[in-house]
């Protein structure tokens, strides 16, 4: 028997989806104007984080939550437009250490300020303190069920 | 001037991208269990619940917050599994009418139990009433707010 979402549930996974919408569109737009997808801006800002500049593909995998096959086209293509280097592992034949090129990191300073402008104009300046806190201890509560998830056998 | 976010929104924004990657890390693989995309769905529920089973085009548009290329390459992509049909509009030479074939509608309809308790396991059912709130009134904001934004001028 599936229990489907009353009203008032689907009310608030609708208010989710549509704002997710709207920021997806918002965010994918202003992006675009610098040739960036979000995919490629997901990758970059830890990579531009680390402290080494680069960061082997696995933990890359951790931080965005996709599979290995997405990352690696994805990678690919980055790599193809000369965003990203890609280059085995020292100490593990089968690793990948991923790093910005000079004009990855160039193209990723020219686009951060307007998404981070973007980003506090329709999201982070609109939050109140009550809803900072709603959306944090939510947040916490899906990732840790989605990580019990991933973790089950099977 | 950049203004950067803060520690403690930096904190707030990550938690609403980590909860999203998870989501559509899980969701996306509950629905490639019944061949569909993320895309396929957000397009096929709508395009369900018409009265009378068609949709604009255009319509469906305003549905995802897409742009009219990428809607009409999913679209195309769609068509040619045979998930949905496209006819031209009876009143508009121009326009487009998007229905769901019987398969569409029949994979939507083995897809959407599992899809809707997997949505309740990680999200609805973790919510509490203040939660529920705090998020409908955050999305409101963040739609309206980029609804203005897009009927800016230029």
């Amino acid at each position: 028997m599936t229990r489907w979402l009353s009203e008032e549930e689907q009310q608030t996974w609708q208010a989710y989806i549509r704002m997710r919408q709207r920021l997806d569109a918002a965010i994918a737009a202003g992006l675009a104007e610098h040739g960036l997808s979000m995919a490629d801006y997901e990758l970059m800002v830890p990579l531009s984080a680390t402290p080494h500049g680069c960061m082997r593909a696995k933990e890359l995998v951790g931080e965005v939550c996709w599979d290995k096959s997405r990352l690696s086209k994805q990678l690919a293509r980055m790599a193809a437009r000369g965003l990203v280097d890609r280059r085995p592992a020292e100490d593990d034949a089968r690793g990948i250490v991923v790093s910005l090129t000079e004009e990855g990191r160039a193209v990723l300073g020219r686009a951060a300020p307007e998404h981070v402008e973007l980003v506090r104009d329709l999201f982070v300046d609109r939050l109140t303190q009550r809803e900072s806190m709603a959306l944090r201890s939510l947040s916490e509560k899906v990732i840790a069920m989605s990580d019990d998830r991933t973790s089950l056998p099977g």
